[in-house]
């Protein structure tokens, strides 16, 4: 068939889009789906960039090319990528494969509407209330408000400029220079988006005061008193603490209800990021690593992280109810918030955020937990935490595997140790060496496509691997192998 | 079947998983893209928000349910939800349902990575790069850096950021309070995103200049110059010209070779939101409309909307290719962008962004381009653009109708005015009630279900309908319905 005379009459073709869309799903069951959770095939198919173009011919031609070269372009691209539900994937904190969320999301594309207007997203702006409500209760709040963000970083900086706004509302309109020297206060192991989001916001990475951690990687409230007197002392205006609830290498808990005396006393706008974290909320046994996250003033929360349901899915709770988010980001545009509509027009929450369209983030989160229930999550989250604790128990067991700490979540940290360095970690260039070893041995897991963990330097400890346990489907065996094939990988070292 | 024995399991049961996916599968072809995008169908079933609510029974329980009620709720989402892809959808700057793209969108959520490394999305990577050569190619530059973004919007910030840091590189870490007062400039026509964007910032709303715009909606290049001398006269710095290709009322495009030598004399970064006519580009016999984009320091173009490729896919593009993107935002996080990767780290695009994680959306858009070629995309611009002329044509034939003003894009405003208001112009409250019209049809065609057309009040303009004509599957059969429609409904008024 002629490309040129069929294939631009799809769109108004309902057999040829029916057609094309379930060969192409077809493709997503074998490929993604079926192979790419299954540990009998590689995690990644790993190939050098210049010779991953040339397999993936990415050139945008003049022409256009038939349904069959495109089904081979679908299959080729699934080949390639990194099958991030694959049970063997431990590197981000991200993984897994929801198939009742995947369900949500393949709905949520082929509706393919925006967020902003109960008009077009009738559905999903009710939807989105009652999935933040639901949220909110479990932080522990009656009442309050919230949004979906583009990830956990713009999550956070909504945090920071909401608490700006609410102490000096008229920064929307004149801006920062007016102001004092504001100052915010985050750990040394707070997420960098704190200091992106401090110069994008205008503030400058200055005005964030970087406050200590202990060995476990907690921020302490001793150290923060002494940082916002320090701020004081220099004459800035200190307005924000932002307290991590799941910190991204090693999975530490803020000490929260300390954090909220200090924020009290000072009459500081307390945000918690627990993009990380939040999701352990739903467990009775774990939940008291947040205690205190109820006197928040804010919450992030990133459903798409351990509770896997898809990128991407952040939450920011607010627990005001003054309609701060509309007051502080709203511009009441005419052509789309007409207030002359025949409905309730506070539906039409899309004034609340600084993007015009927004996507649908809630009916992946939502469909999994009518899935699953509360139960069902919460067992999720409790088996996560059963399992790095096996893995704990087995590094522990093992020769030549070193943790860095005893893990509070499910962020397990530790050394390879190859036999060339056992025993020698009295000599000098021991820490160096050592540090060498996990880029080697990633390097040789993604090659061979057996399995990707990450790793990386962390204060003065050189490089170690953080394994993160959070896909639903993992088992002990999982673990097991992923302790086997680091020996296997590492043995000649 | 007990739920909770069998459910909890689903993720880790290969058969299960492909079962439900399939089910699900099967409602999505059936409900939201064969019914959704046909015109014998309802565009959406209108329920006042508290009948809804019943409805989808949206509450979050302990229980997880059974995957017979799981399919159920899959189908009544669907069946509330609005058909942004049906034929007689004319209320955003989107619409349609392009197979490929949506082929696209499945694979990148089977897929489920982010985009910030090599690493984890070695084919999204390499082919981001390649689509941003594409775009950067029709804009005219041979070579510059580029980024998506989670919407025009954030584009739109990106650019002033960018802007604001190569004047003043100290900004990222001192913030603003050390600058001189900044002054940005834009028409009265402009998204409503540069004012947010200028409050989220830091800048203040009072930072942006408003320059004039003609009765088409143009920018004022002379007003432009005036406003910058204004600006400096009062003590401000000005620093970047926002002009618009494609406003999102009247579909106007801004003079951009005169404003690039308004630029080009005072200095000024030169960003175009082309966010909605940035596909003209495409166009050999309508690209005319943005002449002098080449010129641009900054463009934000948003494939999402004209080309239909799904929400969101908005590309920032720019000339520069001194990093400043990695530059002004980077932060060199050490756990995701280790400088002792065994690939090229320069592939690690993650630091260009305030974002950490990011949703892959370059893969829609590739695969249709793909599958449609240029050509086949230039073809879809000329027909917008022919059946945008076809309704013009045809609103001037009829009794009852009247162009705000003839278009020079694909947005088409007109009044409909009821037989109780024909020849009444000279009537003292003509205008006011010819105001009150397009809220009743609007209410009338969503309650029936039978089209949605957006309508908004415009400068001294009172209420008027803006039809665009987006969707690749519309005829003039469509057009004629839309007027026929139009009558229909507001026969008796």
């Amino acid at each position: 068939m002629a490309d040129s005379e069929v294939l631009p009459s799809l769109a108004g073709d309902p057999v040829a889009v029916e057609a094309l869309l379930r060969a192409v799903f077809g493709v997503v069951v074998d490929e993604a789906i079926q192979k790419g959770t299954s540990a009998s095939q590689k995690v990644c198919e790993w190939k050098e960039p210049e010779e991953l173009k040339q397999l993936l011919d990415l050139e945008l031609r003049s022409q256009g090319e038939s349904q069959e070269q495109i089904l081979e372009r679908c299959r080729t691209v699934i080949r390639y990528s990194v099958k991030t539900g694959h049970p063997r994937f431990f590197n981000q904190l991200f993984s897994g494969l929801d198939p009742h969320a995947l369900a949500g999301r393949i709905i949520t594309e082929s509706l393919n509407t925006s967020q902003y207007t109960y008009e077009i997203a009738p559905v999903f702006v009710l939807m989105e209330e009652e999935v933040l409500r639901k949220l909110r209760a479990l932080v522990g709040w009656s009442s309050g408000d919230g949004i979906f963000c583009p990830g956990g970083s713009i999550s956070n900086m909504y945090a920071v400029n909401l608490a700006r706004y609410q102490r000096y509302p008229d920064c929307k309109q004149r801006g920062l220079r007016t102001l004092p020297p504001l100052a915010l206060f985050t750990s040394k192991e707070c997420h960098y988006s704190i200091q992106k989001g401090a110069a994008f916001l205008g503030l400058g990475t200055d005005s964030v005061r970087v406050v200590k951690a202990d060995e476990r990687g907690k921020m302490v409230p001793e150290d923060l008193e002494r940082q916002i007197g320090m701020a004081e002392a220099e004459g800035a205006v200190p307005f924000l603490v932002s307290a991590t609830s799941g910190t991204t290498v090693l999975g530490a808990f803020d000490p929260l209800e300390a954090i909220a005396d200090v924020c009290q006393r000072h009459g500081l706008w307390l945000h918690v990021d627990a993009a990380w974290g939040g999701s352990v909320l739903l467990s009775q046994t774990h939940r008291h690593l947040l205690d205190g996250i109820q006197r928040a003033d804010s919450v992030a929360w990133n459903p798409h992280k351990l509770l896997a349901a898809g990128l991407q899915c952040s939450a920011l709770l607010l627990q005001d109810t003054s309609n701060l988010l509309k007051r502080c980001h709203g511009s009441q545009a005419s052509y789309l918030f007409q207030q002359d509509k025949f409905y309730d027009v506070a539906l039409d929450t899309g004034d609340k955020v600084v993007q015009c369209g927004r996507r649908v983030d809630c009916l992946k989160l939502w469909l999994m937990w009518k899935a699953q229930g509360d139960q069902g999550l919460e067992r999720r989250i409790d088996q996560a935490f059963a399992l790095a604790r096996y893995l704990v128990e087995e590094i522990k067991k093992r020769e030549g595997l070193e943790l860095v700490m005893e893990p509070e979540f499910v962020n397990v940290c530790f050394w390879f140790v190859p036999p060339s360095l056992r025993g020698k970690q009295d000599s000098p260039d021991y820490h160096e060496r050592l540090s060498k070893v996990a880029p080697v041995l990633k390097e040789r897991m993604v090659k061979e496509g057996s399995m990707m963990i990450g790793y990386q330097p962390h204060g003065t400890r050189g490089n170690f691997f953080r394994v993160v346990v959070a896909n639903p489907a993992l088992t002990c065996a999982d673990m097991d192998f992923l302790l086997n094939e680091l020996e296997r990988l590492g043995q000649d070292l």
